[in-house]
């Protein structure tokens, strides 16, 4: 039985789909493909918008032309557009970009950082020592990942004490948030209740983001047990981009419009507008080779005869 | 904000997928399909399995034959197997085939009632009330389903109060649950709050199952607010069974793995076996024309190096 607080009034969604999303699909886009996708997720309101990452263009091909998409997108205020940096040459990068923001990857899983970034984490956690070091010096604010916190492909279960020592520790490098990622989508609420009894109370919840994957189906019930501690920050892609191009049909990221729709419904602001953001997953479904699994967007390619709104009485 | 109480220790699924599902499906299964389907489910440990409805043949043709799959089904001591009956000709019936208990479904939406059955609300529940008087002489239980609780495809919103006054008057003919039923899955977490703030009240939490239809990816975010209610039986089919056959990869009824893997994770007892339950969703979905929407079930069937159990420390 979780701890219940008030849910937040606001939420800000981090939206992953130019990177997490589309570094995980099969099919390449352009940069104009690209650029016209962030430029219709700013528009429906997006605060926050990951455009790509300045990794290595060998390892991640579908990556390679982030500084491109950087210099070409026409940017709207109000919204931060913001790239994955693994070192200090993708700062630089990221930097040179304009980048408003940067984010760095660590893992809850020794095996998994190894295989991922082939550092261990004690060495990855030295490497962001320096990247943060030099964003804040150039003032330019640093997130961090915190992947395979709820399970990894290698190691299975992570011990959720072990999660929040490591939350603690990018903390101390001087990260804004931590987002504590279900990089391989097994987390269930009762999982997210006890990560949060033991990440919350060492970092606090306003330094907490989650991001999760919706593997089984449960990214949205994850979502409303984390609101119930207070949490105000998740990470969803447009359409729910990311299934792995090996496996079709499965399911990447959490659905930006799902989380939208679930958000609206309970009176939590999101600035976000549910018409806009379907516009710009419709946009991208001609690009990649499936269905996009967000059921919301789904729910709205077909015909229905009652398509609901959310009333100004319902929100109260 | 909703009220926040103890989740249940147990929970009761009622598994619809027999009858919701089935119906809900282009592909018609032939007696012995039905009858190895129901007996997998109750193998699974399923208390409750829905084999079918006693309706009228010409409008539902895939529930013609709900006679002899009773008369087939070898039937597991701990598992109630129950039937839809519209009327007193469906009541008879359902009783000449041994159904252990019987369920007769109203409408929230006047509409609906009229459309879905031919009778006004008012009428359906003089009839009713006729079905429960004679089940309950011969001590066969009724359930009640309320459907459209959450939103009719003509009428749109339903009004919360309204459904709780329902509630009370089908409570009144002696149903001793009452299936609060999102038909149309539009329902939200905020939603289900508002309904619930209303009906419990007014019948008690014993009384009240939940239906969903995952249309919107919301059904499993549903139940975890409906759980913090105390609300302990829901409605599920295997697979998620139940899209409309006239919208392909529209999805049906919440999936019943998708539930047990979320009850698992939150430590709380449904007595299922996720594993069996998945083989009887392989076996089904060999049967029917599409990929079963059960998120837990695609993931069962992609080769995953990480196959995550819920342990016993986990469950605490």
């Amino acid at each position: 039985m979780p701890a219940h607080t008030a849910y937040p009034a606001a939420v800000r969604i981090v939206e992953v789909g130019p990177r997490d999303g589309l570094q995980n699909e099969a099919a390449a886009l352009s940069i104009e493909e690209k650029v016209e996708f962030i430029e219709r997720l700013a528009a429906s309101g997006l605060q926050v918008v990951e455009v790509g990452a300045f990794v290595n263009p060998s390892r991640v091909p579908q990556m390679a032309d982030t500084a491109e998409v950087f210099a070409r997108v026409r940017r709207r205020a109000g919204t931060r557009y913001t790239a994955l940096v693994p070192n200090m040459r993708g700062l630089e990068r990221a930097m040179a970009a304009g980048a408003d923001e940067v984010a760095v990857f660590a893992a809850a899983s020794e095996t998994f950082s190894l295989r991922n970034i082939n550092q261990g984490i004690a060495e990855s956690l030295d490497n962001y020592a320096s990247v943060c070091r030099a964003a804040l010096d150039a003032r330019v604010p640093v997130r961090a990942y915190l992947s395979t916190a709820f399970g990894c492909p290698y190691e299975g279960p992570i011990e959720p004490g072990r999660v929040a020592v490591l939350c603690e520790q990018l903390r101390e490098l001087g990260v804004f948030e931590v987002a504590v990622s279900d990089t391989i989508g097994v987390a269930h609420p009762g999982q997210v209740a006890r990560v949060l009894d033991e990440v919350v109370p060492r970092i606090g919840v306003q330094v907490v983001a989650l991001h999760f994957h919706d593997t089984r189906g449960m990214a949205l019930a994850n979502v409303l047990a984390a609101l119930g501690y207070g949490v105000s920050c998740f990470d969803s892609s447009a359409g729910g981009l990311g299934g792995c191009p090996f496996a079709p049909g499965a399911s990447g990221n959490l659905a930006t419009e799902d989380l939208v729709y679930m958000l609206d419904g309970l009176g939590i602001t999101t600035n976000v507008r549910l018409g806009a953001l379907l516009e710009a997953s419709a946009v991208i479904a001609t690009r990649v080779d499936h269905e996009l699994p967000s059921r919301v967007y789904q729910a709205s390619r077909r015909t229905l005869r009652f398509q609901p709104e959310i009333t100004d009485a319902e929100r109260g």
